[in-house]
Parts: structure tokens; C-alpha cells; sequence
């Protein structure tokens, strides 16, 4: 009788979260530019993501989904943020941007200006707060790997991946600092302080390594608590 | 006594509106950037507009409202839509952007693509027109007065203005064609062929001349059905 | 008799000269950028003018050399004027540069302001002069075929072309005016105002009509008195 | 008699070379940018070495010669490298130049890329070594007095300072490393990161400390064997 009891107490609080657990996957959308749009590749970090869940057993609870257009920029994705992610209705959206603001200004001079890039990126975070969504910020990797701050864009990016880091902590948001990320792993990795060939193919785009190493720090963040 | 029914008829529809005319001026917001913001100076187009509409009696019909910021671009007008044109409800909207999108490329690397210049644009058209206001989009005036097309950025200028002609053709919009205007007065007006001076005092910035000029095409623009 | 000493008369100059003539053809070299460089390919435009000579039977009148580097702007030619000009005792040299120094500025951020771009310019045909080399200036040609100036940098290369055509002017040099030639034609050849595939097959590097047209122009220039 | 002949000899060689050294100073000629044209204020850098001489009492031995010019590129040097420099027959040689071939990239798309810095460089370098001056390098000081590399061109300002530092290796050259010396001091006097202020008043030009600094370590290198 007593062991009934302590079955029904379970049942009543365990029962519940396995129904959701088993209906609802949490639904994670990953929302950036070209590295993201190649992130749902056979190699890509999505897949590798979901290859991982998989090896966990883990694969039923969560809905990987990726929302990257090459060439994005942050007010791009603002643009797009009611089609491609609100009105999906994520539980989790990682925001993954800013190497072509940065970029963009030596290569075709349409960069983002720092305080513009920080005004869209704070509205892009109003909007999902206002839906409940739990918004993890990535400071962008690299232009270069080279591991002594002389690839010519280091400055700037180290200069937005500060605004990011003040953006995550004024808005109290989870942090998945992949610049930080990617140099630790450089300076281990990189004895010759070459400029690619690491974890990039041509000092942005990442290679199958670069893409493992962004989906096991993306996992760890989103697994995180 | 038939006769008597349709008078009131016709009253009943008619004395409203003549009402509604005397009671609710036209609302038109001018929407820009820092040739807008200065609109409002005491010499401002969007002050002299105002003289010209009390000159001809006209006053209480309109109500002009600048909303320019300096160093906009078109991106940034789509980030402040919501506050600062939709909520207050106009009737008539002028975008007039372009300069900052052409110009910043060259002077900090932070320009706009041509093809995203469309997409904000007809973004911005789309939500004012989901909201009935009569849209006037207006061609960039210059950076640069020289009339032989040798200002820096003049082949960009054409190209910008061209794309604005065919968003008002695709959306059947009226054009206020004001790089047209411009080209068309300074052939008249600037035989030296002098960068700045005429209709501008740097280039980009408008002379009480400018704003003048500008103030007549913008009136002609609103009056005209 | 005095028939004879005018025959005579004539004779000590006239002769030598044809004597000379027969002796050294003249050396003719090209200086300059990508074009030129591809301009001794088997369809370039200085392969193209040799054959125009000897389809005339001139051939012998004249050593045409190629002396272009891709990327070069005004001053990469300055500082291997020594070399690969002066060094060769030319006794004309055509100078085609412009295009990089103006592409480059939103291509790379690296482009030539227009006052160095006059400074250098006239520091080469200092030197050229001092060596009583015969120099023909030319504008530069195109970045985009659209004939109606909105071509990106239509502005800067109309300048930059200006600034050529008063060089000439003020040191007195023969101009061969490449941008304008390039104009008239288009106008005539180019009625759906395309970017490229006229006389360039990607806005800049010229087809085989490209490097036939530029082949004609630079022969009329050359055989010019 | 044999030894008052060999004393004669020595003589006859060794004491104008004493006189000459005490009638002729060393001439040293500092060639570069807006830094070094304002060297020559009552508080510039030029200045200061002049008086830090004064009281070490060796005002005699050197003759300080300002030879920057706001604006300067590498190139801009090579252009007037003959008549500012060779000409002028200097003993020694500062170099200092970089920051605007770094920094036009972006404020008008006219900086100069790292591999024609490097061939401009060695130019000068060649020419001037065939002149048998001694040429002592300098590495560009800042944009933006951050110590964390977060100033948007400390990226490119470390590559290039890299560049000189393999040029000094390469030639055999004295190097003045004022990047590294800055870094070093910013990390000891900028607590709070600033970004101007301490070394600079407005992140490139030097306030008086600046110039202070900037004295005391090219006075270093200039005494140096």
C-alpha cells in the first residue's frame, strides 16, 4: 500500500515530464550567417550537435534548427527575426553574429558601426524576451587564427566581442564566448601562428575540426544551467 | 420635402468631412536623417514648408513633423519605424534616405549593399502601407554639387536613385525625384561647376537656398494627387 | 643648280631620318595594370595592335612592350619606373593606370587619394620627360559598362579622368582618352545598359572586342602627329 | 724617422676625422607623418630631444632635422625621399611611419596593403643604405591607447609592426620598437583602458607626455651602438 503511495507520488510528478519531455522537444534555433547557414551540413556544428545528442540518447529532447544566411549582418537578422524566429516559437535562440559586421567594412565597405551594432543587437533581444525565449549571445570567432592579435580585423573583433560580454551581462543572458573559445584553443593548437587551416578553411569558415569544436562548446552552453 | 431628405442625405455624409478637414489637419511626417533633423531649423525645408502652406493659407490643413537623425541609414529608419512614424498614426510618410548608405562606405566602411538597400526599404513601405499612409519616396539629393557626374560618389548616387524609381514603380508610389531636381537646377545654377556652395554648404548639408528648393519640390510633391 | 642644292639640302635630313627609321624601329612600352598585362595575351590589345601594323606592312617601324602588373596603381609604377621604363630607352611610353587606384578604395580600403594620384602621375612623366621620351596619358577606362553614370564608381573615375585630361594639358603630352572613346561606344553598343559582356567580360577586363577597340584607339593615338 | 713618418701618416688621416667630428655634428633627420611634422613644436618629440641633449650637454654633436608631413604614407616618403632626405646628406635616419597606411583603410579607403608597404619600405631602405646612412626603423605607436587590443586597428598596427621588425631583421637594421614601448607604458599608466588621453589626445597624436616618451626612447635608440 505504502509502495502504491510512493508509486502515485512519482507517477504524479515524473509522469507529467516525460509526457512533455516526449512531446515537446525543446526547440533550439540557431540564428547567424554563413557559418550557421553551413552548420546544418553533413559536418557541419548543427549536425554535429545532433550527432552528439544521439550519442547521449538525448536526441528526442531537443529540435536543432538552423537559421543562417551567408553574408548576415546584425540588422539582417533583425529583418528576418518575426519569420524566422519568433514565429517558430523556439524555447532556446543562440545568436551568432557580427564577424561581417566586421568584415564587411575592409571588404566592400558595408560594415557595422559599433554603437549601431549594439542598438540592433539589444532590439533583437527585446523582441525575444518579450516571447519568453531563453537567448544565448556567441561573441564571433575569428578573421584569422593567428594567435598574437596581428589578423588585421583582431581589434574590432575583440572590440565587439567586449560589447557582446556588456550586452550579456546587462541583459542577464547566457554567454557562449566562442572568440575566447577559439583562441584558447589556438594558442595549444597553432604553434606556427598560421593564419588558417586550424579550425577555419580560410580564416572564417570553419573546417569539419572547427565545426566539431563549435558544437561541443554550443552543446556545453546549452546543456548548461 | 423629397429634395429636403437627399439635402439631409448629402449633409449627413458631407458636414463630417468638412468637419473632420477643419478639425484634423493632414498629418506628414518627414522621415530622414540629418538633412531631416536640420528640416526643423528656423531655415529648415521642413520650417519653410510650413511659411510657404501660412502664405497660401493652408496652415491649419497640414501637419508637418520631422523625423530625421543625423547619420541615418536606411536600416535605421526600419529600427525606429514602430516609434517614431507608425505610432503617431500620419498620413503622409516622405522616406528620404540614401546619402549615409552611399556616402559611409567610403568615409568608415559602414555603407549599405545596394540589394539590401531595396529590402529595408520595401520593408519600411510594407508596414506603412499595412497601415494606410500615402507613401512619397524621395531620390537622394547629392554629395557633391559638380554637374559632369565627377562628385566621388555620383555613379553610386545614380544607381541608389534608380533603385528608389523602380520601388516606386513596383509599389505605385509616388516619386519625389529630388536628385533629378537637384541635377536639373545646378545645370542652370552652377556654371563653374563647384562642389559645394549653391544648393549645399558641403557638399551634403543644405543652404538656406537648399532647403528652400527642397521645401518647393517636397510642397509640389505633397499637393500633387 | 640651285635645283640641285635644294635636292641636296633636302637629302642631309631627309635621309638620315628614313635611314634611322629603317634602322630602329621605335620602342613603344605600355605601362600599366591587369589589362596591360593581359594585353601581350595571344588576343590582347598590344598582340592585336602588332597585327594591325603588320597587316599595314609596318611591322618593322615599331617594337611594341608590355609592361603591366596586376593590381599595379600609380604609384607601384612610379616605384619601377627605373626598371621597367627608363632602363629600355623608350621612345614612347603610353601610361594606363587609374582603375585600381579607384577600385581598390571599397574592394580593399587601399585605392590612391585623387591629390597623390596627380602627384605621382606627374612625378613619372618628370622623369620620362628628362629622358625626352615621347608620353601619351590615357584616362582609365571602366569599372561597369552601364552608359547612364550609375556604375559605382563613375563619380571617381570621371574625376580621376579629368584630373588626366588636365595633366595632359598642363605638360603638354598627347592624351589618349580611353574613358571617352569607351563612352561613345557603349552608347552606341550597349542599349540594354548591361554591366559587362561588351567590351569587358567582367566590368573591368576587357574581351577580345575590349582589347580590339582599345588595340585601334591606341594605334590612331600612336601613328598621331 | 721611420715611426714620425707613420706617426705623420696616422695624423694626416686620423685628426680631421677628430675635427670633423667636433665641427660636424651628427646629422639625424626624423622622416614620417603628422607625428613627426609636429615633432618640431616647442613641444614635440624633435624638441624635446633637442633639450634633453642641451642638458646632457651633446646639444653639439647631433643636428635634429624634422622631415614629416601630416598625411604620410610609406609610398609618400619614397616620393620625396631624395629631395627631403638623400639630398640633405644625413649621418642617420629614423623611419616612422605606418599609422596612416593602417588607418586610411578605413577613413577613406586609402591605406596602403601590407606586402606594397613592405616593398616601399625596403625601398627607401635601399637608397638610403647605398648612401651609407644609418637607417634606424620604427614600429607605428597607436590608434586608440586600449591595452587589451581592442582598438579597431590594433589587429592591422600589429601586423604591420611585425613586418618592420622582420624588414630590421632582414636588413640588419637598428629597430625602434614604439609599438612595444607604448604597449608596455599603457599597461602601467591606463588602469582604466582609455582610449585616449594618456599617451595621445585624440588616439594617434601625441599629447606632451607623448612626445616626452617618444624622446627618451628615440634618444635611446639614437645613442645606442
Amino acid at each position: 500500500m505504502k509502495l502504491f503511495f510512493k508509486f502515485l507520488q512519482i507517477a504524479i510528478f515524473v509522469l507529467p515530464m516525460i509526457a512533455m519531455r516526449q512531446d515537446k522537444p525543446l526547440k533550439v534555433i540557431f540564428f547567424g550567417d554563413s557559418i550557421t547557414q553551413a552548420g546544418v551540413n553533413p559536418t557541419g556544428y548543427i549536425t554535429q550537435m545532433g550527432e552528439m545528442l544521439k550519442a547521449k540518447n538525448q536526441s528526442n529532447q531537443y529540435e536543432l534548427i538552423g537559421a543562417g544566411i551567408g553574408g548576415n549582418k546584425v540588422y539582417d537578422l533583425y529583418l528576418r527575426l518575426e519569420d524566422d524566429v519568433l514565429s517558430k516559437k523556439p524555447d532556446v535562440v543562440f545568436i551568432y553574429v557580427g564577424i561581417n559586421d566586421v568584415w564587411h567594412k575592409a571588404s566592400s565597405g558595408t560594415g557595422t558601426d559599433p554603437d549601431k551594432y549594439v542598438k540592433f543587437y539589444e532590439a533583437l533581444i527585446k523582441k525575444m524576451k518579450a516571447q519568453n525565449i531563453r537567448v544565448i549571445v556567441c561573441t564571433p570567432t575569428v578573421i584569422g587564427e593567428r594567435t598574437d592579435n596581428s589578423n588585421q580585423h583582431d581589434g574590432d573583433l575583440n572590440q565587439y566581442s567586449k560589447l557582446i560580454r556588456e550586452i550579456a551581462s546587462r541583459n542577464s543572458l547566457q554567454l557562449c564566448d566562442l572568440r575566447k573559445h577559439f583562441a584558447d584553443h589556438l594558442i595549444q593548437n597553432n604553434p606556427e601562428n598560421k593564419e588558417k587551416g586550424i579550425l577555419t578553411t580560410d580564416r572564417v569558415h570553419l573546417t569539419d575540426a572547427g565545426n566539431k569544436f563549435l558544437a561541443e562548446k554550443m552543446l556545453e552552453a546549452l546543456v548548461q544551467k
